[in-house]
């Protein structure tokens, strides 16, 4: 594959500044590239890099004077980096097809076309996979479960019996989807299961992470939302609902029944408590520990989660603690020796 | 299937109000049950569907006057709704009895009656399985690894060698019950690892969630106590004990060697250190970091967990610190000025 | 096998207190072990049992006068206690050299001496097995994946397209290496996927825990150093280093792009952000939340984690926080009287 500078910058829709012939022939890191590879600064910390890149052309967020490289300026980086990506290496995996004989695919299962199965996947009865689906090898889609259109089933992923996947959803290694619901009710000292007989419902061109589970409703659905992208060992709990274009980072928990609005964001670890509701575009900090709901394009962080902008005065205030303790044992030391003084003259 | 409101009222032993010949066909959520579907309000944010609901009926905690459709009053809707879920849905599912021509098993493996065993499914040497198990697609049960009667081992689960299950247990999927046990010791710059010649035992009752990890027992064994709960994602060290009927929520990490008493309960992504005690009928918050042993009983949450009233007395301070480091400085400087006055009058 | 004290002894480097032709059968925790049996004391929790228990011998760090049994006296017990359960127990699993029927190994696929692959494993397209590894039954390799001599990798193991793991390599159950980095580009309201071209490579003598998840990089490689121990359900982001010899406790996030160092330890559960680097050496405590780099050798702690020393000042301080609280208060009224008075007085 080669395509010429000057198509790149179409393509990103960059201004180029350097040679429009220069051929590329594919994407690296600014410190691996070599001849031919185009490569990118997306972060500061790599600036550093532009004058020792082996790279043939860089692009970048703004024009860097004397650039030693030709440099394609772009608002987004990151986003440039996806769209040449896609030139070189495709936006996901061409299917194959093929269902291989070793699949064990119920006869009452539907598949689309050019559906692939690889080695070892089980399809139980009654379930539907729509067109242009990969199947990979030793996936599990219980019974009467419906994957759409265009998706990416990696391997050993299990989708638990009458799950709902939408249409262009990528699910990594291991995740699980519809897993029962935590739900126990109290009988003298011991625990009654609850049986989980909902579902889950993943829209449209959600990506969920390796490791994720996503357990099934107790009655009714527990949904995400189209759009969302879920990272890695995410936990989300029975009958929660993500609105869309959210995105949830690694190890956060959601617990049962909340609600997450549209284009939220949960960081890394976050917890979240049940029955309450995040309102949509609302940010939650790295760790945090959320309590109570969240109001639409609030950002919070802590534990519990407060106001960002709270919680990163109280955490500054919090380093001086020790010193503050001091000061206010010389204060009471201070006044204790005026008082005294003061009631000698009274005296 | 069909039951009529007199008979839920007396299988949840509740108390009806409305009319008892009413046909229940269904279980549903409040927002989503229509004609012939009983729901119930098992948290009082859906008290206010309880108008627009299409159920037929209702089960609710206390009597509401001028309710618009039948009630059952019990004094535990969510043990209610267990009960009558159970009715429509089953507690578990019925084993087939059918051990699939791609499973597996080894000779030296002993089935008993009933057991369902899934398609690629495997089980080593020396393996045995209760009756009525159903083990599903794509599980592996190592050698001499022992499984009770009446278990649902759900799809890619592992189950190592030589661990033992007992009765009634249910493993979700992706769930490693007998991993290697992390312990090193510290050789020069190195660590080598201690091989992890003990394993798992879990009894009866037990409940292990979705991508769950139980690591075995470097000598000995790692015991989870009858009757406890674990949700997902939950990590149990070695030479964990866990005593009867406790909850683990999602995300826990247990240390190794770490003592759970019985109807202990640990809230979600809560951590324990290695080595501590934590007694009968402790409750650890969710998040809490829990660095020391909890007395039985004791409710504990935050960094370093404390005592949760005191823990939330700081942490409701917390709060007010930027305004009280403002205090003390203002504190600080009007005794100054009292002391520059008094000295002035003094001098 | 039977071992005499007198050759433990030896083997171990450590001083025998006792009857060197005592023979030994097996090892044992405190608790548990019987006539034949050596134990040994790591905790000093387990001291107590020193006069109840069955064992024949001890393996202690100090000489305990009147001991009731030999007693081997060591630098480092578990070093000691690696050494002996390798002796009992072997160090890893003998590879049978057997290519089970039922695995799916592509013709393209090489595979060195004495390889043993379990029952329903898929080794794609071009993937590479070292002599003596062990594939256990239900593992997925990837195409083009290379994995090192003398490697064991456990049941439901995934092994991404291109990833290359050294020698000496445990996987354990469920781990995913090499599923695709979370990286996306806004674009507008929605989430653009980049696509992940790079990989992962794991170096020698690494242990992989179970349920842990390691994302390729974008471009180039995520990669983890020599001798470096990795617990269970460990997120790695995507472009993450880790050095030599570090140990990554249970639970533990590493965002995008972030470097860790030679001999590192992250406790359970820490979190870190991405583009940060942490020196050789240092430690992160648990529960930690790091939001800018570490320097080597340094011990952190608590969110934001800082210095532990002066975060343990801090949290110690926070108890005290209710108190001073009323403090600051009487403070505030004792000189408000004060100065009332002295207004008087100069009145």
């Amino acid at each position: 594959m080669k395509v010429n500078l000057g198509e790149i910058a179409q393509l990103t829709e960059g201004t180029l500044i350097g040679d429009a012939s220069v051929q590329i022939t594919g994407v690296a890191g600014i410190e691996d590239a070599g001849e031919g590879d185009i490569t990118f600064i997306g972060h500061p910390r790599y600036a550093s890099f532009l004058h020792t890149t082996g790279a043939s052309a860089i692009i970048v967020a703004r024009e860097i004077p004397d650039a030693p490289k030709p440099l394609i300026v772009v608002a987004q980086p990151y986003l440039a980096l996806a769209q040449v990506l896609e030139v070189f290496a495709g936006s996901r995996p061409e299917p194959k097809g093929v269902v291989d004989s070793t699949a064990v695919v119920s006869q009452s299962a539907t598949l689309g076309a050019d559906v692939s199965v690889g080695a070892y996947a089980v399809i139980e009865d009654g379930a539907s996979i729509g067109s242009n689906t990969i199947i990979s090898p030793l996936v599990y889609v219980g019974r009467g479960a419906s994957i759409g259109d265009d998706c990416v089933i990696h391997p050993m992923t299990v989708v638990r019996e009458g799950v709902t996947l939408g249409d262009r959803v990528i699910v990594h290694a291991h995740a699980v989807i519809g897993s029962d619901g935590f739900g126990y009710a109290q009988e003298g000292q011991s625990h009654r299961r609850i049986p989980q007989i909902g579902t889950v419902i993943v829209e449209d061109d959600v990506d969920v992470g390796a490791g994720v589970t996503i357990d099934r409703a107790t009655l009714g659905a527990t949904r995400i939302g189209r759009g969302t992208k879920i990272d890695n060992l995410v936990q989300i709990g029975h009958n929660v609902t993500v609105g869309e274009e959210s995105i949830i980072v690694a190890q956060v928990g959601i617990s049962g029944s909340t609600e997450i609005g549209k284009r939220v964001i949960l960081a890394g670890q976050a917890g979240l408590v049940g029955h309450i509701k995040v309102g949509d575009g609302a940010v939650v900090g790295a760790q945090a520990g959320v309590t109570k709901s969240v109001a639409p394009g609030e950002v919070v962080s802590g534990y519990p989660a407060r106001s960002h902008q709270a919680a990163s005065r109280v955490y500054a205030c919090m380093q001086h603690l020790p010193d503050l303790l001091k000061r206010v044992k010389r204060l009471e030391q201070r006044l204790g020796e005026l008082e005294s003084e003061h009631q000698g003259e009274k005296g």
